[in-house]
Protein backbone atom coordinates (compact mmCIF):
# COMPACT_ATOMS: atom_id res chain seq x y z
CA UNK A 1 0.00 0.00 0.00
CA UNK A 2 1.38 3.27 -1.01
CA UNK A 3 2.04 5.91 1.79
CA UNK A 4 -0.39 8.55 0.80
CA UNK A 5 -3.26 5.67 0.86
CA UNK A 6 -2.58 5.07 4.73
CA UNK A 7 -3.02 8.50 5.82
CA UNK A 8 -6.97 7.58 5.84
CA UNK A 9 -7.60 6.63 9.38
CA UNK A 10 -9.94 4.30 8.77
CA UNK A 11 -6.72 1.91 7.51
CA UNK A 12 -4.23 3.54 10.02
CA UNK A 13 -3.43 0.04 12.41
CA UNK A 14 -1.57 -2.25 12.33
CA UNK A 15 -2.46 -4.19 9.18
CA UNK A 16 -0.69 -1.01 7.02
CA UNK A 17 2.07 -2.83 8.25
CA UNK A 18 2.01 -5.58 5.26
CA UNK A 19 2.70 -4.97 1.79
CA UNK A 20 1.96 -6.87 -0.94
CA UNK A 21 4.74 -9.16 -1.14
CA UNK A 22 4.60 -10.46 2.60
CA UNK A 23 3.96 -13.95 2.97
CA UNK A 24 0.36 -14.52 3.79
CA UNK A 25 1.00 -15.96 7.46
CA UNK A 26 2.33 -12.49 7.77
CA UNK A 27 -0.71 -10.69 6.28
CA UNK A 28 -3.08 -12.89 8.36
CA UNK A 29 -1.43 -12.53 11.73
CA UNK A 30 -1.43 -8.57 11.31
CA UNK A 31 -5.07 -8.71 10.12
CA UNK A 32 -5.73 -10.87 12.92
CA UNK A 33 -3.79 -8.57 15.10
CA UNK A 34 -5.70 -5.74 13.93
CA UNK A 35 -9.52 -6.89 14.82
CA UNK A 36 -8.29 -7.63 18.53
CA UNK A 37 -6.93 -4.36 18.99
CA UNK A 38 -10.11 -2.86 16.88
CA UNK A 39 -12.03 -5.10 19.48
CA UNK A 40 -10.34 -4.55 22.71
CA UNK A 41 -9.51 -0.77 22.47
CA UNK A 42 -13.15 -0.01 22.73
CA UNK A 43 -13.75 -1.97 25.60
CA UNK A 44 -10.79 -1.29 28.04
CA UNK A 45 -12.26 2.54 27.02
CA UNK A 46 -15.44 1.41 28.26
CA UNK A 47 -14.75 -0.65 31.09
CA UNK A 48 -12.51 2.21 32.41
CA UNK A 49 -15.18 4.77 32.05
CA UNK A 50 -18.23 3.13 33.45
CA UNK A 51 -16.41 0.92 36.14
CA UNK A 52 -13.00 2.03 36.65
CA UNK A 53 -11.68 -1.01 36.07
CA UNK A 54 -8.61 -1.90 34.38
CA UNK A 55 -8.80 -4.89 31.88
CA UNK A 56 -6.03 -7.04 33.65
CA UNK A 57 -8.44 -6.43 36.78
CA UNK A 58 -11.36 -7.50 34.96
CA UNK A 59 -9.72 -10.57 33.73
CA UNK A 60 -8.72 -11.20 37.19
CA UNK A 61 -12.12 -10.70 38.70
CA UNK A 62 -13.47 -12.94 35.84
CA UNK A 63 -11.01 -16.04 36.53
CA UNK A 64 -12.21 -15.81 40.37
CA UNK A 65 -16.17 -15.58 39.24
CA UNK A 66 -15.34 -19.02 37.15
CA UNK A 67 -13.76 -20.56 40.47
CA UNK A 68 -16.29 -19.98 43.67
CA UNK A 69 -13.72 -21.71 45.99
CA UNK A 70 -11.05 -20.05 44.97
CA UNK A 71 -7.51 -20.10 43.24
CA UNK A 72 -3.99 -19.91 44.73
CA UNK A 73 -1.77 -17.26 43.72
CA UNK A 74 0.25 -19.25 41.10
CA UNK A 75 -2.52 -20.69 39.82
CA UNK A 76 -4.18 -17.27 39.11
CA UNK A 77 -1.17 -16.21 37.57
CA UNK A 78 -1.23 -18.86 35.17
CA UNK A 79 -3.87 -18.46 34.13
CA UNK A 80 -3.57 -14.56 33.72
CA UNK A 81 -1.34 -13.06 30.98
CA UNK A 82 0.26 -10.91 33.25
CA UNK A 83 3.23 -11.69 35.11
CA UNK A 84 3.32 -12.23 38.88
CA UNK A 85 3.78 -9.09 40.24
CA UNK A 86 1.45 -7.55 38.43
CA UNK A 87 -0.95 -10.30 39.80
CA UNK A 88 -0.08 -9.49 43.46
CA UNK A 89 -0.29 -5.81 43.06
CA UNK A 90 -3.94 -5.95 41.45
CA UNK A 91 -4.83 -8.46 44.32
CA UNK A 92 -3.71 -6.15 46.75
CA UNK A 93 -5.96 -3.27 45.31
CA UNK A 94 -8.89 -5.83 44.80
CA UNK A 95 -8.65 -6.49 48.35
CA UNK A 96 -8.28 -3.26 49.81
CA UNK A 97 -11.29 -2.53 47.64
CA UNK A 98 -13.40 -5.35 49.80
CA UNK A 99 -14.26 -6.86 46.15
CA UNK A 100 -11.34 -9.68 46.64
CA UNK A 101 -10.43 -11.80 50.15
CA UNK A 102 -7.50 -14.35 51.48
CA UNK A 103 -8.53 -17.22 52.56
CA UNK A 104 -5.53 -19.44 54.59
CA UNK A 105 -4.91 -22.62 53.12
CA UNK A 106 -5.36 -25.27 56.18
CA UNK A 107 -3.27 -27.77 54.34
CA UNK A 108 -0.02 -25.44 53.03
CA UNK A 109 1.20 -22.93 55.65
CA UNK A 110 2.89 -20.96 52.93
CA UNK A 111 -0.27 -20.68 50.54
CA UNK A 112 -3.23 -18.98 50.84
CA UNK A 113 -6.51 -18.60 48.64
CA UNK A 114 -7.99 -15.54 46.67
CA UNK A 115 -11.74 -15.60 45.96
CA UNK A 116 -14.39 -13.21 45.34
CA UNK A 117 -15.96 -11.59 48.60
CA UNK A 118 -20.08 -11.07 47.84
CA UNK A 119 -19.63 -7.10 46.93
CA UNK A 120 -16.85 -9.00 44.19
CA UNK A 121 -19.33 -11.01 42.76
CA UNK A 122 -21.82 -8.53 42.61
CA UNK A 123 -19.80 -5.79 40.54
CA UNK A 124 -17.95 -8.59 38.37
CA UNK A 125 -21.52 -9.45 36.89
CA UNK A 126 -22.39 -5.89 36.76
CA UNK A 127 -19.50 -5.49 34.39
CA UNK A 128 -19.56 -8.82 32.41
CA UNK A 129 -23.21 -8.20 31.78
CA UNK A 130 -22.38 -4.78 29.93
CA UNK A 131 -18.89 -6.14 28.88
CA UNK A 132 -20.75 -9.24 26.89
CA UNK A 133 -23.70 -6.25 25.76
CA UNK A 134 -20.54 -3.71 24.12
CA UNK A 135 -19.06 -7.41 22.62
CA UNK A 136 -22.37 -8.16 21.08
CA UNK A 137 -22.80 -4.56 19.59
CA UNK A 138 -19.32 -5.11 17.88
CA UNK A 139 -19.83 -8.25 16.52
CA UNK A 140 -23.58 -7.13 15.22
CA UNK A 141 -22.84 -6.16 11.90
CA UNK A 142 -21.10 -9.83 11.49
CA UNK A 143 -23.97 -12.23 10.25
CA UNK A 144 -24.58 -15.16 12.08
CA UNK A 145 -23.19 -17.29 9.36
CA UNK A 146 -20.22 -15.69 9.28
CA UNK A 147 -19.88 -16.07 13.05
CA UNK A 148 -19.98 -19.20 13.31
CA UNK A 149 -17.46 -19.85 10.14
CA UNK A 150 -14.89 -17.87 12.40
CA UNK A 151 -15.78 -19.55 15.07
CA UNK A 152 -14.96 -22.36 13.45
CA UNK A 153 -11.45 -21.57 11.77
CA UNK A 154 -10.15 -19.64 14.53
CA UNK A 155 -10.68 -23.05 16.84
CA UNK A 156 -8.71 -24.92 13.96
CA UNK A 157 -5.65 -22.31 14.29
CA UNK A 158 -6.00 -22.53 17.96
CA UNK A 159 -5.36 -26.23 18.40
CA UNK A 160 -3.02 -25.85 15.37
CA UNK A 161 -0.75 -23.19 17.18
CA UNK A 162 -1.25 -25.16 20.75
CA UNK A 163 0.82 -28.21 18.40
CA UNK A 164 3.22 -25.73 17.28
CA UNK A 165 6.81 -25.20 19.04
CA UNK A 166 9.12 -22.25 17.14
CA UNK A 167 12.48 -23.70 15.54
CA UNK A 168 15.12 -21.24 15.80
CA UNK B 1 -16.29 -26.14 31.09
CA UNK B 2 -15.93 -27.63 34.57
CA UNK B 3 -12.70 -26.67 36.68
CA UNK B 4 -11.26 -29.79 36.49
CA UNK B 5 -11.04 -29.60 32.65
CA UNK B 6 -9.27 -26.65 32.70
CA UNK B 7 -6.65 -27.76 34.58
CA UNK B 8 -5.26 -28.98 31.57
CA UNK B 9 -2.69 -26.20 30.53
CA UNK B 10 -3.46 -26.11 26.88
CA UNK B 11 -7.04 -25.30 27.79
CA UNK B 12 -6.00 -22.63 29.83
CA UNK B 13 -5.97 -19.04 28.48
CA UNK B 14 -8.64 -16.50 27.86
CA UNK B 15 -11.21 -18.64 26.47
CA UNK B 16 -11.74 -20.38 29.46
CA UNK B 17 -13.45 -17.53 30.70
CA UNK B 18 -16.79 -18.41 28.01
CA UNK B 19 -19.40 -20.88 29.63
CA UNK B 20 -21.84 -22.98 27.35
CA UNK B 21 -24.63 -20.44 27.52
CA UNK B 22 -22.46 -17.61 26.93
CA UNK B 23 -23.47 -15.37 23.71
CA UNK B 24 -21.98 -16.33 20.30
CA UNK B 25 -20.20 -13.01 19.91
CA UNK B 26 -18.47 -13.71 23.20
CA UNK B 27 -17.41 -16.98 22.35
CA UNK B 28 -16.07 -15.87 18.88
CA UNK B 29 -14.18 -12.59 20.72
CA UNK B 30 -12.52 -14.65 23.87
CA UNK B 31 -11.48 -17.52 20.75
CA UNK B 32 -9.85 -14.40 18.78
CA UNK B 33 -8.00 -12.57 22.16
CA UNK B 34 -6.98 -16.52 22.51
CA UNK B 35 -5.67 -17.04 19.16
CA UNK B 36 -3.83 -13.25 19.53
CA UNK B 37 -2.14 -13.69 22.55
CA UNK B 38 -0.63 -17.68 21.35
CA UNK B 39 1.18 -15.77 18.86
CA UNK B 40 1.71 -12.82 20.12
CA UNK B 41 3.59 -14.29 23.32
CA UNK B 42 6.33 -16.11 21.56
CA UNK B 43 6.99 -13.43 19.21
CA UNK B 44 7.32 -10.97 22.18
CA UNK B 45 9.85 -13.47 23.61
CA UNK B 46 12.14 -14.14 20.41
CA UNK B 47 12.21 -10.34 19.92
CA UNK B 48 13.27 -10.22 23.44
CA UNK B 49 15.44 -12.77 23.71
CA UNK B 50 17.25 -12.03 20.12
CA UNK B 51 17.22 -8.56 19.38
CA UNK B 52 16.53 -7.32 23.21
CA UNK B 53 13.52 -5.81 21.06
CA UNK B 54 10.19 -4.82 23.03
CA UNK B 55 6.81 -5.43 20.51
CA UNK B 56 5.97 -1.34 20.99
CA UNK B 57 10.13 -0.55 20.02
CA UNK B 58 9.19 -3.24 17.03
CA UNK B 59 6.13 -1.67 15.84
CA UNK B 60 7.37 1.76 16.27
CA UNK B 61 10.89 1.27 14.07
CA UNK B 62 8.03 -0.90 11.65
CA UNK B 63 6.53 2.37 11.11
CA UNK B 64 9.09 4.08 10.59
CA UNK B 65 10.52 1.53 7.84
CA UNK B 66 7.33 2.29 5.74
CA UNK B 67 7.81 5.91 5.96
CA UNK B 68 11.42 6.26 5.01
CA UNK B 69 10.93 10.34 4.53
CA UNK B 70 10.31 10.02 8.38
CA UNK B 71 7.06 10.55 10.20
CA UNK B 72 6.41 13.71 12.86
CA UNK B 73 5.66 12.31 16.61
CA UNK B 74 2.26 12.86 16.01
CA UNK B 75 1.91 11.03 12.80
CA UNK B 76 3.63 8.15 14.70
CA UNK B 77 1.67 8.34 17.74
CA UNK B 78 -1.69 7.58 15.46
CA UNK B 79 0.16 4.78 14.01
CA UNK B 80 0.46 2.86 17.13
CA UNK B 81 -1.93 1.65 19.76
CA UNK B 82 1.10 3.24 22.26
CA UNK B 83 0.10 6.28 24.59
CA UNK B 84 2.07 9.96 23.31
CA UNK B 85 4.27 9.72 26.21
CA UNK B 86 5.70 6.02 25.19
CA UNK B 87 5.95 6.96 21.92
CA UNK B 88 8.55 9.77 23.16
CA UNK B 89 10.20 7.29 25.32
CA UNK B 90 10.77 4.69 23.04
CA UNK B 91 11.80 7.28 20.43
CA UNK B 92 14.43 9.02 22.55
CA UNK B 93 15.95 5.39 23.32
CA UNK B 94 16.28 4.58 19.17
CA UNK B 95 18.21 7.95 19.14
CA UNK B 96 20.06 7.35 21.58
CA UNK B 97 21.14 3.94 20.14
CA UNK B 98 21.71 5.52 17.13
CA UNK B 99 18.57 3.62 15.09
CA UNK B 100 16.54 6.88 14.76
CA UNK B 101 17.19 10.02 13.45
CA UNK B 102 15.46 13.52 14.09
CA UNK B 103 15.15 16.25 12.02
CA UNK B 104 14.33 19.49 12.36
CA UNK B 105 11.38 20.31 9.77
CA UNK B 106 11.96 23.59 7.89
CA UNK B 107 8.21 24.31 7.31
CA UNK B 108 7.20 24.42 11.02
CA UNK B 109 9.98 25.40 13.47
CA UNK B 110 8.33 23.39 16.41
CA UNK B 111 7.65 20.48 14.59
CA UNK B 112 10.27 17.42 13.75
CA UNK B 113 10.59 14.65 11.80
CA UNK B 114 12.14 11.07 13.15
CA UNK B 115 13.23 8.34 10.72
CA UNK B 116 15.28 5.35 10.51
CA UNK B 117 18.99 5.94 10.31
CA UNK B 118 20.72 3.41 8.06
CA UNK B 119 21.86 1.19 11.26
CA UNK B 120 18.31 1.80 12.16
CA UNK B 121 17.40 0.08 8.86
CA UNK B 122 20.15 -2.70 8.76
CA UNK B 123 18.20 -3.88 12.12
CA UNK B 124 14.75 -3.25 11.45
CA UNK B 125 15.49 -5.31 7.96
CA UNK B 126 16.80 -8.26 10.18
CA UNK B 127 14.70 -8.36 12.81
CA UNK B 128 11.25 -8.19 10.35
CA UNK B 129 12.85 -11.43 8.35
CA UNK B 130 13.24 -13.14 11.75
CA UNK B 131 9.90 -12.23 13.04
CA UNK B 132 7.75 -13.28 9.85
CA UNK B 133 9.71 -15.94 9.84
CA UNK B 134 8.58 -16.90 13.41
CA UNK B 135 4.75 -16.15 11.95
CA UNK B 136 5.21 -18.11 9.32
CA UNK B 137 5.88 -21.17 11.25
CA UNK B 138 3.38 -20.22 13.94
CA UNK B 139 0.87 -20.53 10.84
CA UNK B 140 2.61 -23.32 9.30
CA UNK B 141 0.22 -26.20 10.50
CA UNK B 142 -3.27 -24.12 9.16
CA UNK B 143 -3.74 -25.56 5.78
CA UNK B 144 -3.49 -22.86 2.81
CA UNK B 145 -7.26 -23.29 1.99
CA UNK B 146 -7.83 -22.38 5.38
CA UNK B 147 -5.67 -19.68 5.70
CA UNK B 148 -7.62 -17.92 2.82
CA UNK B 149 -10.84 -18.38 4.46
CA UNK B 150 -9.72 -16.89 7.46
CA UNK B 151 -8.13 -13.91 6.00
CA UNK B 152 -11.19 -13.66 4.45
CA UNK B 153 -13.46 -13.68 7.22
CA UNK B 154 -10.75 -11.76 9.37
CA UNK B 155 -11.48 -8.96 6.05
CA UNK B 156 -14.87 -8.69 6.68
CA UNK B 157 -14.77 -8.82 10.59
CA UNK B 158 -12.52 -5.60 10.40
CA UNK B 159 -14.82 -3.84 7.77
CA UNK B 160 -17.94 -4.48 9.96
CA UNK B 161 -16.06 -3.20 13.59
CA UNK B 162 -14.80 0.32 11.06
CA UNK B 163 -18.63 0.79 11.16
CA UNK B 164 -19.50 0.08 14.21
CA UNK B 165 -20.12 2.50 16.89
CA UNK B 166 -20.80 1.25 20.65
CA UNK B 167 -23.61 2.61 22.14
CA UNK B 168 -24.14 2.57 25.72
Amino acid sequence: MPPELDADPATVDFETRATADDHMALRLWLRLLACSNLIEAPLRTRLREQFDCSLPRFDLMAQLDRHPKGLKMRELSRRLMVTGGNVTGLTDKLVEDGFVERRDDPTDRRAYTVLLTPAGKKLFRQMAEAHEGWVVQLFERLPPAKKTQLFALLGELKQSLGATELRD
